[in-house]
Formats: structure tokens, sequence, C-alpha cells
């Protein structure tokens, strides 16, 4: 076997064995095959495609490329959700507390944020002392005492995906959605969850544009969940503007503590319950109005909220004290008529400018920076209104780039659902 | 401009700018462009094609990437030959002092053999003590004197081209048309003759396999010359087995001298004057019929040799010490019948493995070693009959290896022609 055959065949659309990418996943990790001998197969198989059965193959050889998480000493059903990647996106933060305190378990593993998306680690670093490094002990511990830990990703959890997912993000190939597919799935299936719900974000802030191919990547990830004995539900959502008010670190945790204690904002609130309603759903086998019915009375009476303490309490982290600049500057609106648009994009890399994002992985961040919408897509707003704050840190932005990501106009435009479809 | 929105341009089947493969080319050369971001690309050209603008485009660019042969002293028409690469083919070694001993001249640089197919250069060296590196004075000077010279290329001739050409060997990405094009058309632009005749091989023992391929090639090549104001014709041609009896360097040198005194193989004979008469043809401006008298004359009257023997003494080499092995073995057959065929691949490959090809750039060759074809396609063979003679080097090779290159059947095979088409 050598790769250039390995190169051809997938150049000539033919179909590669599993011992094929074996080869290729295994002769990457050890250097024998080349950064560059890897990118020109990625760029066929982005190109050409892969079967469904090349990318369940693939996506299990990646899978045991490092260490998987043995959860077998968890009691209890083990539920994960993942999110494709949007702006604004703190689902994770009122999610996992909401679904423990219905009584599943969330043992979440996270990352940390790249390009114009937040991570969630990220995010939870902005309260002050919060562990995201923790033992795998301590984590089952944690999870068997209190039903819910959110970590960051373990260092050697899917080696082949970190060095591919790094050279895919220089190389055009990231939009393949068989490689999509493997990289979160080979991902998932390695933390160890038994069920998973999958938030895949559709629109120009997230990473597929399209109906047509989310509902691919979604059929595929549905798949490849089916071939390892997993429950896998995929639900198809916008990302046409920024989910909930907050975008950057700190101030989207104080905007999920507001919410987990009732305050509302109704697109997070929107989604946030409906994918809380399918993992109870799965998680304990019951019908999705009874799952809904359940979400709703954890998050009025409370009791999410009490989870997400007890969490932030168990990693050390000090609630009292979330980062957040001081530097805040209101920003108006030079019109008046009816919000069409907040570009979420846009919005994003203007947070990574101000300082909130990285460009690199080593880039350090600034906690504290961000946005805080006053106006969401529908609303209507005056001349000289408020739009949004900016909380400024070290980095500048123009407020011509601000007003830039916003669309106004005396005529209202009718919106996409924030929901799509749910695949399973 | 940056290089991943091009590599995403040429994925999505785009047309590349002029300024963005002058970006690629230059960026390329100077490492801010990755071997692992020009190999992406060149996957996407591979599968998706470029027009043929583009590759007119890319071609000047190589063209310019470094030194180009200024030939305007030289006070003659020089008129070049290139070949795709075949198994035997000594052509250049019988056309330059042929068509020289016409009138016109050939200032030629030739390159080094690698893999299963030899390089005139390597042939050129084992004559005892002939110079292949001449400084461009010396050149000049000799081309003016006796019409022709056959040196190494220099090397900041179309420096993208050899970088470019060895990423392509590892990467899968050597079958494409449009960089096939651009890569010879490039080499030949820049080493200053006005008119090119082009040997586009053909078969399995070829760089292409097939003929819509080769036409493909051709006519882009000749579009690419057209664009250049330089006349080019291309002639497909049938590389289904070795190019006359010798296969190895000093014995293809030998077979070579023995032509131009007038001992003739069918196929060689058939496939230099062609070219030969074609050379002349366009070089002097005259009809196709007229140069053949002319080249058949200069072949039997021993002017083509002369030429030939002036332009060694010239170069410093000794015509009365060519390399080849005493180590020679008789390989018989081991049947009668017809020889249907001599596979060109399997006994380029044979060849380099008895020492006289190289597996990469820095291998030292056997010059003395090589085949002695007893037998050429269409020929019949009783059993215990020579099929060839091996002179053994270093390399050992196993006789049932060698006996496997031919194919021998009591029904004699129609064979392809030897000139498939001209393309002008």
């Amino acid at each position: 076997m050598n790769i250039i055959d390995i190169i051809n065949k997938k150049k000539n659309k033919q179909t590669l064995t599993f011992e094929e990418l074996d080869y290729v996943i295994k002769g990457y990790l050890n250097d024998e095959i080349k950064d560059y001998q890897m990118s020109a197969l990625l760029m066929a198989i982005t190109i050409n495609g892969m079967s469904e059965e090349e990318t369940i193959n693939l996506t299990n050889i990646m899978l045991n490329s490092g260490d998987t998480i043995d959860l077998s000493e968890v009691n209890n059903i083990v539920v994960d959700k993942h999110s494709t990647g949007g702006v604004g996106d703190k689902t994770t933060l009122v999610l996992a507390p909401l679904v423990a305190a219905c009584g599943l378990t969330i043992a979440k593993m996270s990352g940390r944020g790249l390009g114009h998306t937040g991570g969630t680690i990220d995010k939870l670093e902005s309260i002050k002392d919060f562990k995201v490094d923790i033992s795998n002990e301590d984590f089952i511990k944690q999870v068997n005492e209190i039903n819910v830990a959110l970590v960051s990703q373990k260092d050697n959890l899917v080696p082949a995906d970190k060095l591919i997912y790094a050279l895919r993000d220089v190389t055009g190939t990231t939009s393949s959605i068989p490689l999509i597919a493997s990289s979160i799935m080979s991902k998932k299936l390695a933390s160890g969850a038994s069920k998973f719900v999958l938030d895949v974000k559709v629109g120009e802030g997230a990473l597929i544009d399209n109906l047509d191919d989310a509902r691919k990547l979604a059929k595929l990830m549905v798949k490849i969940g089916k071939a390892n004995n997993k429950e896998t539900i995929c639900v198809l959502t916008n990302m046409d503007e920024p989910l909930g008010c907050a975008i950057g670190n700190g101030v989207e945790v104080i905007e999920s503590i507001n919410f987990l204690k009732g305050n509302h904002v109704e697109d997070l609130y929107t989604l946030t319950t409906s994918l809380a309603a399918i993992m109870v759903s799965i998680g304990k086998d019951v019908g999705i109005r009874q799952a809904l019915i359940e979400v709703t009375e954890k998050l009025e009476n409370g009791e999410a909220y009490q989870k997400f303490l007890d969490m932030v309490s168990y990693q050390g982290g000090n609630i009292k004290e979330i980062e957040l600049s001081s530097k805040i500057h209101s920003i108006r609106s030079n019109k008046s008529g009816y919000i069409n648009r907040i570009d979420p994009l846009k919005i994003g890399n203007l947070v990574k400018q101000l300082g909130g994002g990285r460009t690199s992985k080593d880039d350090v961040i600034d906690l504290g920076v961000g946005f805080l919408l006053n106006k969401k897509v529908g609303d209507h707003v005056l001349e000289n209104e408020e739009l949004l704050k900016v909380y400024y840190g070290r980095g500048d932005i123009k407020i011509k780039d601000i007003i830039n990501c916003f669309e106004i106009d005396i005529i209202e435009k009718t919106q996409n659902p924030l929901i799509y479809e749910v695949i399973k």
C-alpha cells in the first residue's frame, strides 16, 4: 500500500477501503505521510466526496487514533449535545444544568473558540477560578454526585482529528460534509456518552450556509451514530443572527445566569427548551410533550439554576466574579425602522477584533469584551435609540463597522424559522 | 488576496485570474505559500481542470519565474524538439546532428532520467569526458560554429516548475493535462528556440496512456506556443514497445552511432526521419516532402554522423570510449511464436533495477548497464533463439522478470501505427 496510489484512487472517484483509510490516518499520525500528501487527499475527498461506508470507517479509525473516555462507572444515562458552532451560542451553559436538573447526566467535554465563533471553555473561564482541566477520576466523581460537569477536551482525545482539522483550516478543505461529519462524530463518540443531540447551525454565521448541505450532514451523522449503536438526533437551526443578546465570553455567562433566573430572550429560550426536551425525551424514553413540560418546570422552579450554581461551586468557580469590561460604550441607531438583519459573521469577527476571539490557537483572549444587543431581528428601533452596548478592551473597532452589521428598513422582512427541522 | 480564497475558487470550479496565478507562483517560490497549500490547489486543478487562458497564463508566469536563455546572438533559425518521455528514446541523439546537418540550429537543453525513462544528458555522459555543463557564452559560440549543442538544463531555468514538478510527483497530481502542458511549455519557451516539434508519447510506457488525453495535451501545447508567437507542432507517437533495440545509457549511444552510420532499426528510423522532416519543413519553410528528401540524404551521405562527431569533439567527448558493461548475458526465448508485445514500462523499470536509472534525484547511475533487443514486436522467434542481451552491473534482476516483458504467441497480433497523428 502506498499513499500516492490511495490519492490517485480518490482523485479518480474510487472508494477507499477500511485498510486504506487506516493506513492514511496511522501514516499521517506517525509522519510517514506528509502534510502535502494529506492535503492533496483531503482536497480529492472534498471535491469527489466519500460514501457513507467510507465516512463511517474514517470516523471509527479517527475515534481509535487516541484515548476514549470510559463512562461505564457513571450510574445514569449520559446524554451529550454538540453545536456545529454559531455566534452568541451559549446554549451549553444553560442546557447542561437544565438537562441535569431533569435527572439525566451531562458529562461534557467542550472546546475553545476559534475564528468568529466562541467556545464554551473560554466562556466558563470568565468565571473566576473555574477549573476546566479535571482528571478522569474527579470528572466521574463529579457527574456521579451532581449529574453535570463541563470540562475541556482531553489532549489525547482523537489526535488524528486535531491534526487534520488544523490542516483543513489552511488548505480550503473545511467545507467537505463527510470530513465535517467524521470530525464531529469521532470526537462525540470518543467522549463516552450514549445518546447525542446535535445542533447543526445553518446560515452565513455558521460552518454550513445552506439547508441542503445541513440536511446531508445531519443524515450522515445520524447514520454514523446508528452504526455505532448510539442514538443520534440532529436539529437544523437558524444562524441568521447571533443567538440571544450577548456575544463575548463574560457577557454570555451573565446572559446565561439571567436566563436560568427566568429572564428569557425568545430565540435562546425556544432553542434551549427544544434541545433540552429532545435530550430528555431520548434519555428518559418519554414523549416529547412530557419532556418539554418537565424541562419548562425545572427552568421555572429554579432547579436548573441551582444545578448551574452546584456545578460552578464543584469546579471551584466564584459566581460573584465574572470578568466583564467596565469600558462600556452605547451604540445608537442612525435611523428608525425594523431590524431586518444582524450579520452574525460580521458581529463574531468584530468581537474577535475587540480581543474576544482567536486568530490562531495560541492567541490569549480578553474574556471581558463583547457586545450586548438591545435589539434583535424583528424589533423596531427609533433614530438615536440604543442598538447595543460594546464592552471594550485592548482591541479597537470602528463604530461604522458595528452599525454595518445591522440592516434597518421601514419595511419589515419575513424571517426564517429558528428551528428548520429535526432529523433522526 | 490570500491562498485559501484562491484554493476555494478552484475547488468550486471557478477560473483563476492572471493576478491570482501570479500570486500563487511567487508566494510558493518565496515559501509564503506552503507545500500543503500548493498540493491542495494542484489537486483541485487536477480534478476541476483549467481553461486555456488559465493554462497560458500559468505557463507565462512559470516561464518568468527564473532565467530565460537569450539566443538572439545565434544567427540562424533555432528549432527545438521535446519528447514527453519514453523507453529507449534516443531520438534526440540522432535528430539533433541530423537537423543541424540540414542547416538549422539545435541549441538544446536536456534533462536527466527519472523513474523508468532515461534522459539525454545521462546518455551523453556515457561518452568519456563529454561535457554537459557549458557556460552560456560557450553554448552560443558552439551553436554559431557547428549548429548543434546538447547541454544540461541551467539551474535557474523555470525554478517554479522544478518545485511544482517535485511536489506533483509525490501527491498524485502528475496526470493533469494543463499542468503537464504548462510544465513542458514553460521550459521550452525559456530555452530560447523559435520553433518547436513536440513528440507526445502515448501508451503504458508513457506519461499519457490514451489517445484522447494525448490529443488534448497536444492541442493545448500548440495553443500555448501560438499565444507566445512560437510555431509549435505536436506528433502523437506510439510507446507500446521500447524505441529501437537499446535501452540503457551507453548502449543507446552505441545504437545511435550505428544508426547515424546507416544501420537502421525500422521504428527509430521512421520516427527520427519524420520528426526531422517536420523540423526542417517549419525551420526552412519548405514542404514536408522536400524536407524528408533532404533529411534522408543527410543521413545517407554521412553528414549527420559527421555533425554528431563534431559535437562530441567540441564538447570534449572521446567517441572511442563509451561506457558499456562487459558482463553480458544472452536471454533466450522459452517458446516459438510471434512477439506481440514488449512491455516498455516493465523493461524501463528492469533497466532501473539494473542500476541504469534513478529512483530519487540523488541516485548515482550505472551508465554501462542495459538491454539490447534482438527481437522487436512483430518479429518471429524460435524456441531457444536469443531475445535480447543484458549488460549487467551491480544490480541483479531475475530472468523470469525479463521473459515476462515479452508476449509471444503463435498468432500475430495487429499493432498500432508508430505515428498516430500530427497536430498543429
